[in-house]
């Protein structure tokens, strides 16, 4: 079977081939010295190594053995790639949409996600639906992109916005930016949960990882398949 | 005291000299004959009386003995008027928005609330977010209103929408109509209170009454007091 | 303006162009009466109509008039479509991938959408993780596919288990099927939000129509841009 | 457009005109660098700046560049105004009525937000229900107002009682001063939405500053338009 | 043991010894077989049955059997006694006092309930805090009442008030009257729970019978022991 | 594979090999033709056939074709057994404790499906908490038992209370009996996953079936292996 | 009017006259220089002076300037009085009955609430439901207490217990000692305000405060009356 | 009575002749001073001690005073054996499987518990459904357990997979491992109790030592009784 354990990890070295993608690390909740070694383990056996949720103390820990991995400190991102990027046998590329300045570090996730996973990212950030003119400044880029992330906080309103506007996948990203009614989350998932608009479908609070990564996916089955 | 004791309730008959108009019945829970008695009452007493969420056998109850009484089927609402309506010394209007065909019973109710307390009313309906440039067509005769009631279910977005575009205070009123995570109207009713565009107001999932009531309240003070 | 005003609804022409396909109508809410008169209009105007949530009475009351149209009583989907289907542009297929046998009427809403959308389905129903044996003997058509819909009810840990094994994008639908502390569809969709597997995005509960036209719209993207 | 680009940010330009008052910086997850370049570009551009949600140190970096900014501690609110205030285009004023000691600070960022855009204030403090003859001693000015906002923690039911005694518009504002079945907020932000008292529309939770500026819209439109 | 067993019911004979009064029946979800047994078992045991939740059908059911049974309609309670009430040795009286008329029946549950324990009530009915007036032509009774059961729904504020101008205990009850964010009786628990005025403890939702008998057991214990 | 394909169903025929039982069927939400069909094939490929949930309307179309089939009307359950029961190999008995005549059908549920899977039963019903003493008298053969289920809805503090007195596994059924904040069994779920006492494992509200065949497979387990 | 305002607070001192003790300071949230203010102004007014929720830093800031005042570490309740307790007139007693030894704070908060407000109490500590016989081994005194404090976190099921065993009132307190579907003490709270036992009412999660006080109240009502 | 009262608290010596397990420390919110004096009297009556949810200092306090107790660092676990372990009379062993890394404190906590109480214990850990091969490799040795316990954060959909796949009982426990709208451990606690797998039964979220000593129990009736 094509797995390394390392006592208190398996590593499911046929990721890549199953899902397009080697294993990527989850950092929270783990040690420097597990990612340490799960890093390590992956950048010997993988032509790309991503951790998302990453601290700069983390990120120094694994930099001071791999001195050619890359620390992204707003998105909390530490990755590796052994080939150039972006992968130019995928073309295209996602629009990442965000609709205020607290929402940065999720989109900043969602885009450098895709970056590491080959994708060319255009980022349009902080127009939500109270300035609403300053999304249609920029809706014809939005528009040409072959799939959309969409990041918002707050109410969470503008994944229903663009989603009335273009005919590209979009994929919804709720972040915990808010208080009081807003429930860490829950309410701007929620909303975009229940968009009246056609072509959104949503991931976790704050998961601009996943985000990211589902709209790598669409992009990679487009144009290297 | 200024109470009318019917022995199942206790009609507060100072309730428009306090608050600027007589006790509203609220119609849900009570028997046909409860409200054929109270309507009495306050019919006798009062010049103008409004009840809210009457089906049309407790109207016809009513009206079986007050020929006068007006049904409005939509809005399950039942009024009578001593005097004609609007008050033509209550000038301006509300603009009543509202985002799809299923939200009309209640932006209805808040409409004819409003129109029973003397107002004038234009309504914009059918405008939500998927197809924003049918909010945009008919922005202008809603920025130009006294107060704007916006109603929606589903996501609950277009208050934020409208939100951004006005100087008026907008009342803003979530519907149950929705499914799965709408949770019966908790997905817009947390939407709004999240809302990032200033200058809104919440009531109750489905209270058309609470927000053309509202609307009707600012009118008042700003043209008759 | 490319808006037709019915009075109780505005009709959004230029939704096609703009999203890629004509406004669908939601059924759940309506008269049959405003039904007939909505749909009479898109017929008109537009090369396909789509109604989900749609009862047998309904269907009924537009097929008097339109003998043409079809309705897929599992589905609840009324539709009629001027050209031949599926769309001979759009080539590839998707996977509609299914938990239980309870679970069919949603996973026949994902089906049949995608199909009056123009694209290929092939289903792959009752295959949910109590007897994972069922989900490996049908891995390879599904892994093929373009685009995935897991719908699933009860603990919704199919499309977990399904994405461990592919690289397409996964649209996951939890359904309201269960009991007890499912909460009507609160279980599975957490648990397809909190999925610790890759290339998974989520609609709301019960939403055949929002997992089959998301994948619609990556197979069109994929092949007719 | 009518837009700065900061890079992080664009600034909303047009806001002021199309909503009455200059884009508001919310300074919860901002740094006080942010906080620094957006206030510079707004004082450049406006004749008023508010920003709420601002600890003592961002508020002393921008202090150490803008001499003439006031921050007022309790309300957490830093603001400029080249015009004095209040306007004296805006007569009449707001009632800012509070249950108790502890709701001080949401009720002082309605306050200062009101008095920001130029209102006159009068503050009723510590009047909740539970010796409500407090609320009786202060209730003809209250009365008197053009706009109450009614701010509570606890139970919340304070909304309630001065509905029934004014027919001024009230919103209310609950407050996450609680324990246990208080679940920061939820149970007084419940009470006030299903208020059977009319007239009362409610915000977020500790939302002062949407309180405030509710009010303060209120004022706007009845004696400046 | 002081138990009888029915088979599909153990009664518990000795509650009344241990707990002041029998076993009392809990009619919902049981059939009228079921509750016609175990009334005419308790009835040859004790000298008082109480069963409430029981609807006119099911009150036929056992007074075909027994004439001398008494069903009270508003509260749902089919009662017998062999002594007559109230209870001579029970001095003083409790204050039933509720909000609305559509609080109705459960106020009469608990008075009824009350009163079959054998203790006098006095009614203060419809006297809800948007009409605070009412409250306060009555409160010389409620205040001298030996226990106060104060039943109210919609945002349920009446309890605070009560409890702010009274010495005697007060047992608040929640109703499921109200609608949208009321959630059923969710939201004057909440306000009852977090009440900022003394001497209030809570029961169930509707739990009229909970209210009565809480009431009921402070006179015994004050008259009677 | 051992699986047979009905076209809605696929029958996992590996089952009683993998996990001791063959697949059982889950009435709700299936036609009485569904039930027909799979019952049948099960029927013929399996010594045992259990379907839970069963109403009376689809026994009876099950019972026209198989006329030795059994159906438990409290249970809702429909049986075949080509075997005696119970199992001979199987020794030892489960106990089914119940707290209220009302939790019968769930208690019913859990004896029935235990000893259509071979085990002999105790029941233990209406011995609640408020009434003590009832456990006591019967805590000998519930502490001699193999696996004790305890069913419980209201505050559901039965389980508890057995868990304190006995060294045999518990598993805990909540039941959906009661109102108000019960929230249909939400509040005994929650008594039951917190319980102080050990040993205690608990299924999903108004899961016997879940109670009973975990408590079977204990003794499974236990006699014949 | 009988008010003192501090500015910050307007100090309620009819209080005593309406509800039979002075108003009771809630230290949470305020300030220890408020604390100071507020404590010195009613230590002047009243012959008895209660503050809750304190901790010692806020104790020792009011002991600097009064010596004469006591404090409860535990408890973390800082009182005053005139007279010496118990009250001589308040006969009978007070049961405090605590699950477990984690509840003690809740316990003694109930407990020193009673006695500062005259009452004698008895204590009986760590007699949780997992060992029942605990309990028994105390329950005559128990009995024959005027009114009975439960405290309990965890599944806060030994309120149901005692209220089978007991004819005096029993006010139930939940608390939030617990862990993962605990949520803070909703877990007890729910089963509290569910029993199945009669007698019980609820206070909010932790209102140790609220369960002595309210206890306090009947002894007054008993005895001094 | 068979009961050590140490003011703070009251020792159930009785609880293993009735449990079959000395009274378990639960070490949250006690002081290090308590933890010492319980474990002490415990160590002096019991030939086994357990506490968990230890810290490494309040570990240290303990160890001061008696050399022989054990520390384990991940499972937060204190204990003391007089008797050698594993026990010589409980035979087979109990499977420990856990889905990732993170997990693994929840994970120890109930395979330590487990070897306390005597048992053999084989753990499989980071088997998690996204890399479900290696579950696989690894099932032959879990179906040959006598009971399995399965831990999971995320999405927790592992007991259900495993479910399908054995025929041992199962305690499914969710963990607090995840974010967003996991709402910490809700989301893998619906999961596992809505699952469609047989033979699963649930304790609380994180309750390792629930799981671990429910296993336990099952072995000790199976092989000592």
């Amino acid at each position: 079977m094509n797995i390394e354990d390392l006592g208190f990890a398996k590593l499911d070295l046929g990721r890549k081939k199953r899902t397009g993608f080697p294993e990527v690390i989850f950092g929270q909740g783990k040690t420097a010295d597990q990612l340490v070694k799960i890093f390590h383990s992956l950048k010997n056996k993988e032509s790309r190594v991503l951790a998302t949720r990453i601290t700069r103390e983390m990120a120094d820990a694994v930099k001071d053995i791999h001195l050619d991995v890359h620390y992204h400190e707003i998105a909390n991102i530490l990755y590796w790639s052994k080939e150039p990027l972006p992968n130019p046998h995928v073309k295209g590329y996602i629009a990442v949409v965000c609709a205020g300045t607290s929402d940065l570090p999720v989109a900043e996730e969602a885009a450098v996600t895709a970056e590491v996973m080959g994708c060319t990212v255009q980022r349009f950030y902080d127009v939500g639906v109270a300035g609403i003119h300053r999304l249609f400044t920029h809706i014809d880029p939005i528009r040409e992109a072959d799939a959309i992330v969409v990041v918002a906080g707050m109410e969470g309103a503008l994944p229903s916005v663009v989603g009335g506007l273009v005919d590209k996948p979009i994929v919804a990203v709720p972040t915990s930016i808010g208080y009081g009614a807003h429930f860490s989350g829950l309410a701007p998932l929620l909303t975009m949960l229940n968009s009246c608009a056609p072509g959104i479908a949503v991931v976790n609070i704050d998961n601009g990882y996943g985000g990211g990564s589902f709209a790598a996916r669409i992009l990679h089955n487009k144009y290297s398949s």
